[in-house]
C-alpha cells in the first residue's frame, strides 16, 4: 500500500523530514525513552517485542513531545502571547510544561466534571487553569474566547502538523534502538500518535506494518477505515479514557493510507494487558497505553495470518497516567 | 577512608577485575538496565537523582546476575550436578533462571510458609522446589541433604565472591550512563550487592560515596558498623522482606571500609517512596527496591551536613516484585 503514496507533506500534514526537524528542536527537553523486553511476555505472545516506555516521558505520555515541538515552534512574538488548549487529560499536562520551559502562558481550559488528578497535574506544571462546563461546544467556545482575549496560539492534541511532528519522533528513536522491528502497534485516538509514527517508519523502512489498536467501545477508526471516510460515534464506552477522540481531517488520510489494520480489543483484554505490563514488566500503564499489548495478545492479531510474518513487534507503551486505586479496582471487576 | 584500603581480592571476596570479568560472562544473558530521571523528583529530593532500575532486570530483581555469574563460572563437570540454594525469595527465582539458561538442574529448597507468588516463580523457571520446615536449621539441613546427594554446588545469595562480582556490574553500567554520578544509595540485607556496587564504584572513582539504606526494623548493618564488628538481631520487623539478612563474613569487611554510611529509615518512609514510584516514576518497585529514594528524602540524609555536597545521586531500584494487593493495602495502611 505505501509505493502508492508519496510520504510527503505534499500529501500528508507532515513527513519525515519535519519529523526529523522536530527531534532536533525537542531533543533538549525530552527523555529519550527506553525500550523493554521480557521473555515471559515474548513467550506468551509467540513473538519478540519490543516496549518503547513513553509511559516515562516527561509528564508521563508521550503528549509532550507534540506539544513541545508545536510551542517551540512558535515564532517568539507569537509565542510570548502565550497557548491554548481545551484537552483535559495528558496533552493539557504536557501543553503546560512545554509553555513552562519556553516561559510563556499556557491557557488550559478543562470542564469541571474533570479528574482533580488531572487539574493537578496541569497546575503542577504551571498551566493556567480556565473552567469551561463538560460539553464540547462549551469548551470550543472558552477556548475561541481566550484566544481572542489573548492573541494566544492553539495547540490542537491531534489534529496539527507540529503535533504530528514530534509525536513522530518516537519511531526515529525506536527504529535506531531496535533496527530489526517489522511492525509498530499504536494505540489510536485522534490519530496523532500512529500518523507520525505511520510517517517516520515508512519513510525510513516501506515494509515495516503499522497496527493500530482500539477500543472495542470506541471503535471509531475501525469503522472509518472500513467506511473509506471519517466515522463519528454518537457515544463511546470504554475505560481507555485517552482513546475517545475522532479522526481528524489531518490525520485521517494518514491513517487510510499507511495503516496497515485497526485491531480492536475488549476492556477486558486491556485490564489484563495493564496486570502484566505491571506485574511483569514492572511498569505502570494506563488503559490507553497498555492496548497495544492487548492488540498483539488478542485473537484478532494472533488468529490472522496476514500477521504470520510479523515476528520483531513494537509496542508503544503510550502513556503510565493511572490511579493506583483505579488500576486495583479495574483489575478487581 | 577508601585511600587505606587496597581495594583488591587479596582484601575483600571480590575487585574491579572479578567485577568486569562477571560482567563479560553474564553480558549475553543480562538486560542492561536503563537508567530514569524525574525533574519532578529532583525537585523534591533537591538533588539530582538516577534510579538505575534493576526491578526491570530479569527475574525482576539485580539477583540474577549474581546467580548468573556464579552459576556460569562452574566447570562444566561441576555444573553437570546442579546448583542448591535455600533462599525463597528473588535469589532463588534468579538461580532457577541462571540454571535453566545454562541447561542443568536448580535445587531450590524452599520453606513451608513461603508465599506462593515466590513458589511460582521458582518453578516458572525450572527450578525444583524442595519442601523444609520454615526454621532457618531445617532449611540448612535439607539443603546439606541435597548436596551431599546430588553434589550440586552451593549458591549462596550474598556471602560468596561471585555472587559480590556479579551484583559489582551495576556500578559498571552505572558509571558508564550517567558518568558524573557522585553518590550511590543501595539497599542493604546480606550485603552482596552494596559490596559488589561499592568494590567497583570506589575502583573507578575513589571519591564517590556509596550510602547504605535499611530499614529501622532491621538496622543490623548500621549496629554493626556502630560496634565495628557483625552484629545480628534476634528478630527483624519491616515490609521490606528482601533486607532482613544479616551481613556475613565477606559482605562485612566491605561493608566496614567502602560503606561511607548506613541510613535507616521507617517502614512508613519506604512505603510513601513505593508511592513516588508508580504515580511519579510510573515503575513497579517492591519495599525493598524502593528504601534508596526513602533513604535520600529522609532526614537522616536531607539534615546531615556530610552530604550536603551530594549532588548527583545514584539510586537503585533494586527489584520490583511486589504484589499488586500488597502495594494496594499497604499504601492505604
Amino acid at each position: 500500500m505505501e509505493a502508492k503514496h508519496q510520504l510527503h507533506s505534499e500529501n500528508y500534514a507532515a513527513d519525515i523530514s519535519s519529523i526529523k526537524d522536530a527531534h532536533g528542536r525537542i531533543s533538549p527537553f525530552i527523555h529519550r525513552t527506553p525500550v523493554l523486553s521480557s521473555e515471559s511476555l515474548n513467550y506468551i505472545a509467540g513473538k519478540k517485542l519490543f516496549f518503547k516506555c513513553e509511559c516515562f516521558q516527561k509528564g508521563g505520555a508521550f503528549k509532550f513531545r507534540g506539544a513541545c515541538n508545536a510551542i517551540f515552534s512558535l515564532m517568539d512574538d507569537q509565542a510570548a502571547k502565550g497557548v491554548v488548549t481545551h484537552s483535559s487529560g495528558n496533552h493539557a499536562a504536557a501543553v503546560s510544561l512545554a509553555a513552562k520551559l519556553r516561559g510563556i502562558p499556557a491557557y488550559i481550559v478543562i470542564p469541571k466534571n474533570a479528574p482533580k488528578c488531572k487539574v493537578e497535574n496541569v497546575r503542577r506544571y504551571g498551566g493556567q487553569v480556565i473552567w469551561s462546563e463538560a460539553t464540547m461546544p462549551s469548551r470550543e467556545s472558552v477556548a475561541a474566547k481566550i484566544l481572542q482575549e489573548t492573541g494566544a496560539a492553539m495547540v490542537h492534541p491531534f489534529n496539527d502538523g507540529r503535533i504530528i511532528s514530534g509525536q513522530g519522533t518516537i519511531s526515529l528513536e525506536l527504529l535506531e534502538q531496535v533496527p530489526q522491528i517489522d511492525t509498530i502497534v499504536v494505540p489510536i485516538s485522534g490519530g496523532g500518535l500512529i500518523s507520525g509514527v505511520a510517517l517516520a517508519a515508512k519513510s525510513i523502512n516501506p515494509s515495516i506494518r503499522v497496527l493500530a489498536a482500539e477500543p472495542r467501545g470506541a471503535d471509531d477508526a475501525a469503522r472509518s477505515k472500513a467506511a473509506g471516510k471519517i466515522v463519528k460515534l454518537s457515544e463511546t464506552n470504554t475505560i481507555a479514557d485517552g482513546l475517545r477522540a475522532f479522526l481528524g481531517d489531518l490525520t485521517w488520510p494518514i491513517v487510510r493510507d499507511l495503516v496497515d489494520d485497526i485491531i480492536t480489543v475488549e476492556d477486558k483484554e486491556i485490564i489484563e494487558a495493564m496486570r502484566m505490563c505491571y506485574e511483569i514488566l514492572k511498569v505502570a500503564v494506563e488503559p490507553s497505553g497498555a492496548i497495544g499489548l492487548a492488540a498483539v495478545l488478542s485473537d484478532g492479531f494472533q488468529k490472522n495470518p496476514a500477521w504470520n510474518e510479523c515476528k520483531h513487534i513494537g509496542i508503544i507503551l503510550s502513556g503510565g497516567n493511572v490511579d493506583l486505586g483505579v488500576l486495583w479496582e479495574s483489575l478487581n471487576k
